[in-house]
């Protein structure tokens, strides 16, 4: 079967990460690909934004870390460099309306009781995860058990403290921009275990917020349809799919034929197209089963960078209902100059407060960085930036699908089994990094290679993965439950007390 | 604001149930409507089908009864006739390998424990719909802890016994044609409460399954699009909207403009349109948060009504894992003629069964079959129709939209929220039997309304509703929580059979 002259090989529906990377692979092998996007821009859900007032900015994805491999050798390869996101005095962690500045990936416990619990949940979580295969989740021994129930259900069953459930909740709504009661357990699981663990996903050094990229992530992007040239189509988005003959039609206003599709974009928005024959029975459920993320991603501007001066970096880990904000990254330029922090509005809050004004919100969102500071400066901003992603027609939401409780299980299995000559790409269908610019390569590449062959990729030069050391401790501390059996409830505050001091010794706990 | 002459005040988007009987409306007004249906047929989920073998037979939605007074009424305008489902002899339950044949709406239940906590259950429900609104479930003083909850997590917290959680298992998949684990415990009661709770639901005699339409539910369709003539447009998938000039275009291979859009699918299939300007943020989050449930119609056909001859109504209520088909209902035709069993693979197991032939399920169906009416006779069908719902791009599954926890909380109030000219019908906007042929039509002339005045229906005249009485006993009696409270465990035993041989008597328990 060959495509008629002037015709191309193989039709990328959608111009993201992903969908380019897979373009930029089967390009480089001799073939004549093309990339229908729709939107009037490359990158998806990257979205850097250039103007007087913020130079650059990433209102989309933005970080990248040791382990993204493949998105750090594209990167190398445009020469787009990267840089640290400014870690180098104290974050904070605000509880029950008081500040604590701390030092380290996860903030520190005093409450020895509330310190077990804390150890016991991410260790548990970290364990579950390794008996999760990647590249199948719903083949995990307690697959079936363990997709019926949420989030919020582990952490019932896990958690003995409210202070570590409210915690867990915020690492939830960081991760995946969802509610613990929205998502499957296994799926969750499978999300933290495929970017490495419970450290490696929440950490900004050795973690997947460690850097940024110079002039904004949208670059790589650029470069890469920058390369394919004539073969990136804007404004293009896919209204049919017809297999019924012997070549492919893709329709968008005219119909281009090719030999074969592959189709980049997030799950869910398989059903912008039409297609003909129709898909097969589970993966057209499947895409109304695999809801997007909610979350705005909110830059406030500053004249100074008035909390270094203060001794804090700009993180700030915010547990409070009212409080729009649930995490914030110092996002000033590299330089020092443009003085900026990053916060996320999560999951419900992100719904809720959908229905303000942008002015509403900025105000909202100065407040609470006034409290958790502790400055006036904060109710100051001299520019306000922000990308609310539910609104986007072709994202659906960000960061990335979720799977509620008993999809994975029942419909995992078809994620990227190809369709006839259609083939599957997007970071949903990755199974490292996926939800990151990072799985989008890996998806798009393993998609242009036109079968499941999954090619390892060495480490970068640059960005190396240090291990994460779990001390002495942080093994072999009993959960609260087990020290409960263990001991007694009489013995239990002197143990634990004592075994917070051990700990803190030995430098489990990060100092302030 | 006009249309330029010779085009359409109104265009209705989906040629099922909802958009015809909103088109009829609006045309009965003087106005000028156009239905685009993407199918070449009209009807949505409803499908009748006729040949030879069957004369007709309903594919998809089939079933109507007393309370769904909009659809019996279009049924009488068009003189469509209804007939009783057969429950003239007994029923059976099968559970456990075993056939207990009985009457009435549900199985009856020996074991004095089991009856406490099936009684407790199913008033639990009906207890707790009746605090939830039909028209916002979401303001229910308890939506928030609810819609948190799947409903396996709440019959984990009501039931006692594991026959009654079993039961409630199959009464989840039979109703919404999903998993107790998938879906929100607010939204399935608010299900049940709006189709007039557990008995109305349920039940065949005076519940939603006690008629079907004389020559098949598709004639209701027919018989309206016939009415509207040239204002219904057959093979019209629309691919756009856009809302961006004066007038609203929607775009089929060409472009209409209009004055108003009544967009009348599952809200999901939304998502098979482009919008301009984008659907608003939580509409456009909501679309992608509402799966269709999975079913498969089986429709097995035999030479002689074998089972009515053995006492058998043909209904069967099937626990059992390894079993295709979950209820039954003899699907002969009003006359007595062409013998048929009409049966669901629903759920799970509709996932499961949709990877084999059609031979391989007749197969597995007939042995069930065999099993729970003892009778090797139903292994030798004349004739077998069957519909995957599942496979249908333009349904996405059936019966109707399911929401999973969280959802109804945080994005309900969208659901049949006008978004500029764009008014929207199908079942699942409904607040009376949404879910069914009767939802469609209420949605559909509210839509056509404009705005959401809700219009009472006065009573079906041929179709009355009976009310269902709860015994003094059903009221009364305690749950198994409740009697150990009241009790202590040693005398538990005792009073639950002494309570179970009352109830007995006194007419609780369907005698066989």
């Amino acid at each position: 079967m060959t495509a008629p002259s002037n015709s191309y090989d193989v039709i990328v529906v959608g111009g993201g990460i992903s969908g380019l990377s897979a373009a930029k692979l089967l390009k480089s092998h001799g073939l004549n690909p093309v990339v229908l996007e729709a939107r009037n821009r490359v990158g998806g859900r990257t979205f850097t934004v250039q103007n007087k007032e913020t130079k650059w900015v990433d209102l989309g994805g933005a970080y990248v870390g040791p382990t993204q491999n493949r998105i750090l050798r594209l990167a190398k390869e445009y020469n787009v460099q990267t840089y640290k996101v400014n870690e180098q005095e104290r974050l904070v962690h605000y509880v029950e309306g008081k500040s604590y500045p701390f030092r380290g990936s996860l903030p520190p416990i005093w409450n020895p009781i509330a310190l077990l619990d804390f150890n016991n949940l991410f260790r548990t979580m970290d364990e579950m995860g390794k008996e999760i295969p990647r590249e199948a989740p719903w083949r995990a021994p307690h697959a079936e058990e363990w997709d019926k129930m949420s989030m919020l259900q582990l952490f019932e069953k896990i958690c003995w403290t409210s202070a570590v459930r409210r915690f867990a909740t915020l690492f939830v709504n960081v991760n995946v921009t969802s509610e613990p009661h929205e998502v499957s357990a296994l799926w969750f699981l499978w999300y933290v275990k495929q970017c490495g663990g419970t450290m490696r996903i929440f950490s900004v050094s050795n973690g997947g917020q460690e850097r940024k990229f110079v002039g904004g992530s949208n670059q790589i992007s650029g470069f890469m349809a920058k390369e394919l040239g004539d073969g990136v189509k804007l404004e293009s988005p896919v209204y049919r799919i017809d297999q019924s003959g012997d070549l492919v039609v893709v329709e968008t206003l005219d119909k281009q034929p090719t030999r074969y599709v592959i189709v980049a974009t997030p799950p869910s928005l398989n059903l912008k197209m039409h297609f003909n024959p129709e898909l097969p029975p589970l993966r057209n459920q499947l895409i109304h089963r695999v809801p997007m993320g909610s979350v705005i991603k909110c830059m406030v501007y500053y004249k100074e960078n008035f909390w270094r001066k203060k001794g804090y970096c700009g993180t700030m880990v915010i547990e409070e209902e009212d409080a729009p904000i649930g995490l914030t990254l110092d996002d000033t330029k590299p330089d020092g100059s443009v003085p900026a922090i990053m916060g996320f509005i999560l999951a419900r809050k992100c719904r809720k407060l959908s229905g303000l004004t942008k002015e509403e919100r900025l105000k909202k969102i100065c407040e609470i960085y006034a409290r958790v500071l502790d400055s006036e400066e904060a109710l100051h901003p001299v520019h306000y930036e922000e990308k609310n992603w539910c609104e986007e027609e072709y994202s659906g939401g960000c960061y990335t699908a979720y799977f509620p409780p008993g999809i994975l299980t029942q419909y995992g299995k078809v994620l990227r089994e190809p369709v006839g000559r259609l083939y599957f790409a997007g970071t949903e269908t990755a199974t490292e990094w996926s939800g990151y610019m990072e799985g989008a390569v890996q998806a798009g590449e393993r998609a242009a290679r036109e079968s499941e062959i999954w090619q390892p990729e060495p480490e970068s030069v640059e960005v190396p993965a240090l291990p994460f050391v779990t001390s002495f401790w942080e093994r072999n501390l009993p959960s609260v439950g087990g020290l409960l059996k263990l001991t007694g409830v009489s013995a239990l505050l002197t143990l634990a007390t004592a075994a917070g001091l051990v700990a803190y010794k030995k430098g489990l706990l990060p100092r302030s």
